[in-house]
């Protein structure tokens, strides 16, 4: 649980790196929504201050009254409990409010719990849990701002630029492992000391047999290997949806790939380079990773080999290297025969379908919808990105997204069973 | 033919007049395509500069060099011979170039117009042909920049407002008729003296036999009566295909109405507003006007009864009111028992489709693009409407839609045969 | 109008002939429904007898009954003036009744029409009047089901057969042209004078000017010589909604041609076959005709310029082969240097919309949803095809489909106009 | 593994019980595809029959000729090793080969494979695993032949009958619940004595907490109250996914409940009738089945609570009633108190995504496409049900399919906590 005073340094922070995310985009770029899964960058500024208004300020704040009541419907994303929604399918379809606009809803939103936390005290826990809440949320935003950003410009025929990216060209050593022997019963799950979603926990035991993890996470050069070798030619590599959709999307590499004579250029948030054979492979949706590994003869961890082994071999999750909004695209791994790259570079797929741990129960009311009621149809990915806000990490954070998904900073880690590592 | 001096002059006044019509919209107003029919407006700026550029500094400016190569394939619209276009249907998704930087490529470009036509002469006919032309496409796309954002905004839950509008609260008096017997043999077509486009030609005869035909369009008023009796309930009033997108669509009214209590809404670019009984219908598709006549016991007019009508008995085109961008919205017929509102309030849908004129040919070259491939599946309008530039109306003038679309500013003039009118 | 006498021979003639074509048929091949358009064998076999049951005997019958009262819904196929239908996309889901009950439910009607017609007079204006339209409503549905189950064994990888069919492998002569000057005014549309659809009346005057239209027509191996040609893949030779099909739809040649090395196989009733040069070329859409008439420095013919050739510079209707079910394939052209081939070998496109005659009125009641309500968004064909049974006829016939449309057998006469042909 | 005696007998008894179910249906019937999940009965009996003649007598049978060689692609369900094969969705598209063609191709190679069995030794190992692999492919065929045509009939708005049904209207007791507490570690999947799907396997450890799980199926009248309090309705109650898909396709209740005034109709094989209170609820998708343990309080077992209590507390699978063709509906439960309706009433639907077990490896080559590339996006069901035939069920079966189908014989066990139960 935040201090009050921790609560206050931790919103202005937040606060401030959506605005300074949101600094290079002109309104036209705030604008556009490139496909459904992508929000308009206004749309996420404004959304994440509407959560603070309907879950902080109608609670706790004596007769705050909105800044527009239009925008109740408009800014809501899925809370059924909180009353009609605006399509999602349809936010780049307003013009207004624009991006000026919505910048003076953040700073009404802003004052008003300047307001309130000023008042606040350490024994208003009711009100910091979803101040704390509320900043992971917007922090859980300003990764989809990115991840969306990137999508938009990427419709540019002529490579659009987020913001010059410092390109590093590191090379990577050869593939090691680490051997993991569980022993049997491990736990897994938050322990419920310090911030969690609610999807991490409760903590309980599972099963695990002994196996091995990649130090790194597959490279550029590797994936464009597979790709020589008939990677997205050859069904018996594919689960049978994966599969169809090559087919029915012509997938012949990872999005934002594009064939350029024997290489490729890669579209970044620094516009188009070629790629470099060493930095981690990202974008590419649960199916292309599990391809890869059948074609490398190995497979994909469960979320819990994955846990285990980050929480026994890796190390802390701060102990990475800071977000840096000038160094967004994920980099070579330091190739120091150990687990490397868990966090700050690709989230990392899973074998493990996304469903609720056992005992777990979601929040009464509105901001119980957070988590609980997509445990359905999408697969796991743990770590964090090269587009993870600092402070958002843990070796327990569940991200989820539906196999078929692309546009998240999505890379690759292999495991194997030990008998045949 | 322009003089190389009235060249000068509607050139200026026509990108002038382009500038004044996007001044109240905000950059993210001029990024929103709200459905696929619909255009940006930051692209329609962008489009007619195009077209001068394309087809006439490319031609006829010695050394011009684009102002961007990219803008060749990103503001193309339907120029096969041209080269690659942009999809129309993902133009909203392009925030770059924005509102600014489209501003600067009409003043790049209306330099090198100016540079041109200051050295021109009267007797440079292939020049002032095409800078003729490119005044006329400049004029089309002002009325579709007016429509289209009329669209865009109307997607705003809260009535979003180009521009406040002076609204005329006439009445209007009952409907009368003018009888027209043409005698049989009828001229229709231009007759070649001023500008025209290639489809209004060539003049050729018709045979018509006598008809009646309304003094003033149908009015919101009557409009609503027809809804009433159940107009857009009854199949035995609708064309088949029209039947079967009232059910599709869940048409109730014409777009941009809304049922409030026992009246109706509408969204005008002045904002939502009630309707005014005796203002025009208008937003209304072929399949609306169609049925409405058959339930009014009438028929549409055919393009050349209308243009008949027009030519014989009505006023000429820029003897109506002038385009005035304070009073947008088409305003009530004055009532003097004669044929009124021809031109100015809305367009006038007709029985006819849109079809070549017997010994009808497209000019060579990219240019023939023009009118041409698109004369089927459409249906005709004539006359001309409220978001008509002055000067852009004509009585050989032909407008054609889908018989489904309502974006346009249609609206409906009756006829019948003199033996049952 | 048929005497009672005639009445009873053409309906037993009529019906015996639907029976005769469906006879070579599986009742799984009477069951499929291939794409929306295509139906059933089985559902046309029972939709032409409800009609005799809904228009004839439900009217004139006293104390009849239905045979089912559950097919009043299944077998109506557009008549929303007489109450609820099956769904027409989904007559392929219906297993039951099956192709051996329908047949009793058609014994059945017309054990009832026997008994009604026997008891009838020519004084029962009425009553012959409708029993005619169901005779010619039944024959238009027998082209249907030809056409429909074509498409239907079109499925089968191997080609399956309907029946072998007698192959004429005559070579056609060069193409020649009759001119036609028809003065001015023309009198086109049924005069009245025996059996026609309401959509061929009144007849009116319209207006031509001299043209050319081409006494064949086109080939097989006239479009073959297309194709090479580049005409699937020449922008400018096409509308531009035909232009979007080709592209959307992949089109490279007439339906049912499959390119074989140097040739093309085409799927014909009597199985699969290469082409032969001098047949004349089918199942072309509007789109199709169009751009080869193009290609062709042609122009396809207006409706009236069809009729009034065919009146004027043509052979009777019914002066051409007989229809004959072992010879369902287009034939060559006789080459006579004359009007050929107006009837009897494949519906020919025109250049004019399906619209209602001057002072057209649809019939009260249910049977007036006949043709009116259809006279938007097609072209009309003129004469009769290969399939059109005999005395189903007339330079006046007006038939008409979407301009996409390829099932039917349509084909391809050019006209010109005189200056330039 | 079977003897090659007891090879002929299943493959005998198999072979006719499919020709058995198919005999009440028409051809008509049997070719009908009713949505693209559905197969046509016809197909299914050649597919299986092309499933002996891919990979039993190609490879056993010395000189072996196929049937037909086009049917090597007609009848190719998702073998991708094995060749092309026909679109799955257009199955119903094919008239040809009919059912009795099919019967004929079922004789051809039933007559090879009784020569080939004829032979065959006890010995012959290889053999005798893809005899039993084949036999249990056709069972699982007859499944879905008995729940496709359920399909395929209810869309006749008669509602056509497969078989009359002998309808059981015995009472059910209120539920009860059997509590497990299973000690941790649990082993889960098939040990390897008999036969099983390679999905059922590597047996491996799992740990369970303990929990509870109810003696019988939820009830068609339970469900009715769940209907009748707004179980449709309250968003709370559902996963994101199912909420959608509930408002898209318009669910009110189970598919095939009609509403029909205070009660329901349920088509059923033997035609339409009442629902019976104490019959368990079927044809409900895993949404459904989510929700409605959502509202009572409970949740889904987990595929292994379900395995491991079905093998601790419950009956053989085979000690249940026997699959009788002349009852396929599921009967109400006995009410012992105890775990009753395992096997053969209907499916439960898990809690479990349908994911490969630790260590599981797919066999090589075409037969390795069976199970393994399906284990993406899919729930687990476990038990049998009433359409399963005799000696196919089996404790540690998974049958697998999307959370939103609904055309399975699909039914709810609830489980719970014990802390909370």
């Amino acid at each position: 649980m935040l201090t009050a005073a921790a609560a206050r340094d931790r919103f202005a922070a937040t606060r401030g790196l959506t605005e300074l995310l949101a600094a290079p985009l002109s309104p036209e770029d705030q604008t556009v929504q490139s496909m459904p899964d992508v929000s308009p960058t206004k749309w996420h500024r404004a959304h994440v201050t509407w959560f603070f208004e309907t879950f902080v300020l109608d609670r706790f704040a004596d007769g705050y009254e909105a800044y527009d009541e239009a925008y109740r419907m408009l800014f809501n994303s899925y809370y059924e409990g909180v009353g009609p929604k605006f399509s999602r399918a349809r936010r780049g379809l307003l013009s207004r409010p624009g991006a000026n606009e919505v910048g003076k809803y953040r700073e009404f939103v802003d004052a008003a719990m300047d307001d309130l936390l000023a008042g606040a005290t350490d024994d208003d826990t009711d009100l910091l849990t979803l101040v704390e809440l509320g900043v992971h949320h917007e922090q859980q935003h300003q990764e989809l701002l990115l991840m969306d950003i990137k999508h938009v410009l990427s419709i540019d025929p002529q490579g659009a630029v987020y913001r010059p990216d410092a390109v590093d060209r590191s090379v990577t050593s050869p593939l090691t492992w680490t051997d993991c022997d569980p022993g049997g019963q491990v736990e897994v799950g938050h322990d419920g000391d310090g911030f969690h979603f609610d999807n991490e926990s409760p903590r309980h035991t599972v099963f695990l047999e002994p196996f091995r993890i990649a130090d790194r996470l597959v490279t550029a050069g590797e994936w464009a290997a597979f790709i020589a070798d008939g990677g997205y030619e050859r069904h018996e590599l594919w689960l049978s949806d994966g599969w169809h959709i090559v087919g029915e999307q012509g997938w012949t590499a990872p999005l934002y790939w594009e064939a350029y004579g024997d290489s490729w250029i890669v579209h970044t948030l620094g516009g188009p380079r070629e790629i470099i054979d060493g930095e981690p492979v990202c974008h590419v949706s649960h199916f292309e990773a599990d391809a890869y590994a059948r074609w490398a003869g190995a497979r994909l961890p469960t979320e819990f080999e994955w846990e285990y082994a980050a929480t026994r071999h890796g190390r802390a999750a701060d102990a990475g290297r800071p977000f840096d909004v000038e160094r967004l695209q994920p980099r070579a791994a330091a190739g120091t025969d150990s687990l490397e790259q868990l966090y700050g570079e690709c989230w990392q797929w899973t074998s493990s379908a996304y469903l609720p741990y056992p005992r777990f129960r979601t929040a009464p009311g509105a901001v119980g919808e957070y988590n609980g009621k997509f445990m359905s149809g999408q697969m796991v990915l743990r770590g964090s990105g090269a587009y993870t806000p600092t402070g958002h990490a843990r070796p327990t954070y569940r991200n989820f997204f539906p196999a078929r998904n692309r546009w998240m900073v999505s890379g690759v880690r292999l495991a194997a069973d030990i008998a045949d590592a």
